[in-house]
């Protein structure tokens, strides 16, 4: 959790919040307000926890205008203190320096390019024509596959396949077990049998994108599958081939993307969401957690299917009446038909 | 996306197509018919292209026979133009020849069995009694438990992992990350703590089998888990212990399937459904995405309760009218028995 | 499928069960009721499998109380003959020896402090700080980061990713492209684009956990992710950040856990369920295949929203229903006013 120390005037000053308390003061570490201690950075970003502010013992908190009066430490105010937390965050991070240069048990091909800035971990493997730009990590045990570009600055942490030919941007970020440009799940059938369609395509992702562990992007079939800046997807994330995300959107765990589908820029999909191929989504579509999307989403908007979790015999019962729901509709139509022909006798 | 020249006349001959235009014309790649230009091969598989195919400027097309009229260039007919599409694109890829042999790097223990014409990759673990088959291709950083069979033109891409003694027949496809043979989640439960029950089975695949990336399928508890020749795998897919899956049964992504269930042949299973432990599924049972099937289904036909995402006021709306069904379903009843009362005082 | 001959005196003796038959009989493998033959022992847990009983080939079966006398053939009584097969197999189980040391194509940085006892398989990374206990075994292609701990006799059977820091106890079992450690999703939004939250926390998991193939388990944000003694989890599961689970609970496959959840004791959570972020889970309780629990959950109970799937025309219907919910509650209540207002007429 950090460990260098940070005076609170000069951490004021990067982040650009006002100061009510010492400037000399230093923190070295960050906490919920509940767990800080003397030397802890905190922040208030949920209204649900107003009462720890009031005890907290953190040296510092990053709050919002309208909380200062509350805190018994020193505040730093920001407007969005939840952003605030986070560029303190990586202000006091202390990633380990990496030193640049090839692992002896890598494998790398003598046709890659790899710059001499990059790291290349041990017992990873990077293919013929591959290149590496600048200050790039191939963690342990990461492949490379032939004629992949890995962007400068970028990291695979370990474990990662990027598969042939794949381009990534600059500052991107791979967690384990990711896996880009498998096949598409191409098929055609024939008679009954499947006859596999070659993936001709590729996967192209912009700069600054994040890629969770175990998550899977498959290439085009005969164009790329294309991710933009600044996407950020969790983990076991499923995107299929021809897809392509525009900038800023935001994935999180275990969603399931189907073929050809285009999602806009800036769009939040929750958990466990699915999305259905060949649909397309506008900018700034939010999708809720576990939902369905089946049709095309033409504008912003939040969208929604989840089916909340009952006790068990509660669930039972609205099943059972669902499935009568038919049979409710007729009765009720006689019933309309009833009351009407006896409007009518009157 | 490809490389080498087909003249028409010799591309057609290949595919049983009846050739419309010059058989000397050569095609060099496939495109899509909106983006298709000189030398590209193009196809006409959905409707909805119809107007890109008036267009397009490919130098041939694939079609059904009654849009040869529509097309402004040289076309191939055939009754099924998607897989005219396939086999085209696979005759048309130009796989990289890969070198038989073991690379220094990898690590193949001396008491396995690897044909000469086999290739294993840089950094892949072979273990003791392992079979690999002529022109198998064992990718980079691939693992191959003890006792495993890998049958012959069998590719592991990279970084997959086989499990000892699982048996894998000819021509099949692993994706990077894929997992076949870990234990299956077998538990039996002593006074509220679980104890581990051993997973004695095995996994066996056909041949043809293809197996999607970051997908698992867990070795039987008794028996073995049985995939058939033909079967497609997509990625993310969870099969759990002791499954059958009878022959040519397609399977999309992020699909989870539960213990012992036993599938017939030609199925398809659409994307993120789920089958629940113990059911059976006839021959030729296609269920739609996100559905949860949960008692098993005897014949042949469409299977679905995925729930179509709706804007989000539409579905709260929804969702309370559901929780009150019950309400409802006694509402009409008091509405019927007063109706009747009355008829009957009348 | 074990080898090793029991006598049924001495299998007996072990499990605590009172045997009915010679005991110096010999068994060697378990098999279900169905396919056992000589040398082979099976048991009754499932009243299912009841007519297999009569007209087993088995040597011995393990049965409760009350089916000793439709037994065809020698029985081994125990008051809950699941839980005696799962003992049984473990003591038949034969796990082939392996050797301690670490593998000369492993790399393992010279600041590791790796039992004597420990095995280090090939092409096994172990890096700096990294602690590995007595008898622990770390597989072939798998990545253990800085400063992680793994206690005695942990496995990771291969290709498995513990990110730094992270700390496994005892007995623990990781499954191939299990990942433990990876960054949390944590994402503050800055004027439409996304700052990363850098995760300071960590994973902690207790003794005798098993996590399954392709699982992944993030490390918290600021404290950290908490795996109780005694978890089990299937693959393809996900657990965000901060999450805390107790001990003994089981979750099976494909299930979505988001951040900061916090679960109980004696769970089980079956496959595909998705648990929504920040909430809590009482001890004990049961969430049922594919459900999403969207509020906490403060008693022990059965939780339940999974949707069965119905043939796709009766689906349909009951959608087209459900979307007239709406329509259907005003003219129930209209119907309703009718009745009374004749109701106050008369």
């Amino acid at each position: 959790m950090g460990g260098r120390e940070w005076p609170l005037g000069r951490l004021a000053e990067r982040l650009g919040a006002e100061l009510h308390g010492d400037p000399d003061r230093v923190v070295r570490a960050i906490a919920p307000l509940g767990a800080a201690g003397r030397g802890d950075l905190s922040f208030l970003a949920n209204r649900r926890y107003l009462k720890d502010l009031r005890t907290t013992r953190a040296s510092a908190v990053i709050l919002g205008p309208g909380d200062v009066d509350v805190s018994p430490t020193a505040v730093l105010v920001l407007p969005n203190p939840y952003l605030g937390y986070a560029r303190a965050a990586a202000l006091m991070a202390d990633p380990p320096a990496v030193a640049p240069g090839i692992h002896p048990s890598a494998v790398v091909d003598p046709a890659a390019d790899v710059s001499p800035e990059a790291s290349i971990g041990p017992l990873a493997v990077v293919g013929s024509g591959v290149r590496v730009g600048a200050r790039a990590r191939i963690g342990p045990g990461s492949v490379v596959g032939a004629g992949a570009v890995v962007g400068g600055e970028t990291r695979l942490v370990a474990n990662v396949t990027i598969c042939r030919g794949v381009q990534i941007g600059a500052r991107c970020l791979f967690h384990p077990g990711a896996v880009v440009g498998a096949d598409g799940f191409g098929l055609a059938n024939d008679q009954g049998t499947w006859v596999k369609i070659p993936q001709f395509g590729s996967v192209r992702l912009g700069d600054d994108v994040e890629v969770g562990a175990n998550t899977t992007i498959d290439r085009g079939a005969l164009q790329d599958t294309v991710i933009g800046d600044g996407v950020k997807i969790d983990n076991q994330v499923q995107i299929a081939h021809n897809v392509v995300i525009g900038p800023d959107t935001a994935i999180a765990g275990c969603v399931a993307i189907a073929g050809s589908v285009r999602i806009g820029a800036r769009c939040i999909i929750e958990g466990a969401a699915m999305i259905s191929g060949h649909l397309e989504l506008a900018d700034e579509v939010h999708v809720t957690g576990g939902s369905a999307v089946a049709k095309s989403i033409t504008r912003s908007g939040v969208w929604s299917s989840g089916m909340p979790a009952q006790e068990n015999h509660v669930w039972r019962k609205m099943w059972v009446r669902m499935q009568k729901l038919d049979d409710f509709a007729r009765r009720l139509s006689r019933l309309e038909r009833l009351g009407s022909g006896r409007q009518s006798d009157e």
